[in-house]
């Protein structure tokens, strides 16, 4: 239940970022009609209630950027191919954006709606690079994940305090887990969980498989109790 | 009929240097299960008879390289939305490229079957170097187009001498026309003109929109007209 | 004699312009005899202080690299500059590249001396992208910065807490002080503070331009006097 | 003398297509100061007399575009390290351009001088198109090297006609020979071959490496004297 309400919460965030990075156009003297689209991109997911988040945030992009086609890749090769034995054909990014070309889109802006930027994200920065040298496109510019600058990073604590549900007490940990990662943004974690707690001292942010793991997440709230006992 | 035998002379001088190519296998470490795939990549055409060719370059791809899946991709937007109206899906190079990525091909042969190095081989050369940047095929190489080093044009001379039908009469003009291109690359058809000539003095290579045009070969040709009368 | 003088004068001249044909410089299984070189890439300083430390890891990666050639680069345009101007001629680390081409390195290690993964680091990135692109050298390799990895943070947080003057009393403050900066890096100061202070409550992390900012530093030493006081 | 005149013939030629690249400046939005500079890249040569040509070509660059600066590169690896030991540093593409970054150009025209778009005209479009992804310049761009576009070599032929000596009588063969490659831009030799002849029956176009060979010129010559004699 908490869990829902926050990725809710997320959503918003998201698009914030994503209207922040607005579409500059560069006067190259191409002469092809110009044609503006959006590609949000996700690592995927085969959970249902995934989809619903999926559809809340296409909602809130074609909201702000009405007009505007938008089109969706997913980056995990795992999730696609599981999704393509349900018949669901879904395009990675690379195939996502060939076809644009052969739409002739001319501008093109990615949303990446991963959490930090890890692996999948730098490998999707890659290609993003990849197609710009390629000069098909006019622009092609492609957005932070969600954990990315300060300011973002507050509106995500902001999000968080927000989303508690109310009848949660005071003296009652939250624990928010991430995924976490051997690549260097897992530091994300670390900085995302110093940042809430100065807001509330019960609400920490742990990983399954980075750092901070679950001991340690246990004994900072050993450590709190024991405090609050004294 | 002239046209159509030495089609497929020519076709199976793509084929000789598609082989010439191999398959060169770099160590990267990468621990993928290997995985060949070939790319032929042509202009494109909307002609029934263009089908036939198409079918014997596979075929004959397809022998040689037994085992190996065979894809395409046609560089021509105009051909590509011409068939697409008939109901014919056919793949741009990057469509092409970002599917073989998502298929698990850990190297890519791809052969075009341009007749020069023009535009549309130079602009395959830039998305060949950038899907090689994104680093994501073990080892990807392209084929020169048709007329490329000295022992291809040698051996495209070959094929059109070897393809003129025996009932033309050797006093008989043949005249070869290709497209011809504002691109530097043009400069083929002058040295495909020279070579077939120091062979058989009455074959000519013009082209329609480049140089050398129709009115030069006409010229030339009367002047050989005339020195037959003497 | 007049044709032979024009052929000599115009062989000479062609092959001024363009013998360099003749030097089979193969794009793949490179001939080269292979040459490893390491260039240590810093932000540079005009601070006498950092040349020591400069020197001092130059020395360290002597010792444990013998024999291999070690160059420098220096990312800040401006300090180039002021050093330029005492007589000191520093390389950017596009020049220091070049000049590696050109001295016949085949295998090229770079090692970040950055703090951060910030903009500095990925311009860097950006650039021994360019140079991988170019296929000149045959392995090139971009380490880390300072504060990356998980492992890397714990690191750092060891040599801190090894490196604070023995003579400071247990419940005296020590500030950190970063350079702080607008890119999403900016996230592992807040990951450092966190870590470092799970080892001693009384080490802060701040930065100077960026996140945690000295004032909230100061609430937070502020607070931790107030409980000790009680 | 005479191959004085036929150089600064090749000269003009080589200018009038610098002259036509022109310097298109795109608003990309960079607030550094606009500075244009010209690098003219040629393959080097430790001749006395191909200095003085690199001298008229700069003269005539200089002279067309005054107040911009203009820098050489040389491709030739061996020419470099030649002239290295005469204590003549000579740069290469790549280190001018890491120097004209570190120098704050903002515009680079590059012109190639050399004969053919061959293997090192190929390189150093590699090398030109690094520097653009690099995306430190706000335009980079390559002019074509002399036999290019068929206005190119109808100039070239123009020049070629125009500096014979007066004193040659018309049944007396001028051979003209080029270095010549593997590469597939060794077709523009047959290709000039082909068409200097159209102006002039007498003069030849052969290769020292490539094709025409000076055995096919001698043969063409011996067919033509037959000619004349009968």
């Amino acid at each position: 239940m908490i869990m829902k309400t926050i990725k809710i919460a997320l959503i918003s965030i998201v698009f914030v970022f994503f209207a922040g990075n607005g579409l500059l156009m560069a006067g190259h003297g191409h002469k092809k009609e110009k044609k503006v689209g959006i590609l949000l991109v996700t690592f995927g997911s085969s959970e249902k209630s995934a989809q619903i988040s999926f559809r809340n945030i296409e909602k809130m992009v074609k909201a702000k950027c009405s007009g505007i086609p938008v089109r969706w890749a997913y980056t995990s090769h795992i999730i696609r191919k599981k999704l393509a034995k349900q018949g669901k054909q879904l395009d990675s990014p690379e195939v996502a954006l060939a076809k644009m070309i052969d739409e002739d889109f001319t501008h093109v802006a990615l949303q990446s709606l991963h959490t930090i930027g890890g692996e999948e994200y730098h490998h999707l920065r890659r290609t993003v690079g990849a197609f710009k040298n390629m000069r098909v496109f006019q622009k092609i510019i492609l957005g932070y994940p969600l954990l990315s600058t300060q300011k973002d990073i507050e509106r995500v604590v902001d999000a968080i305090i927000a989303n508690i549900p109310k009848e949660r007490k005071k003296d009652e940990a939250v624990v928010l887990m991430g995924h976490g990662t051997h690549h260097p943004s897992n530091a994300f974690y670390s900085a995302l969980n110093f940042q809430v707690r100065l807001r509330d001292q019960n609400i920490f942010v742990g990983t399954v498989e980075g750092y901070p793991e679950i001991d340690l997440i246990q004994s900072l709230m050993l450590k709190k109790r024991t405090k609050k006992h004294i």
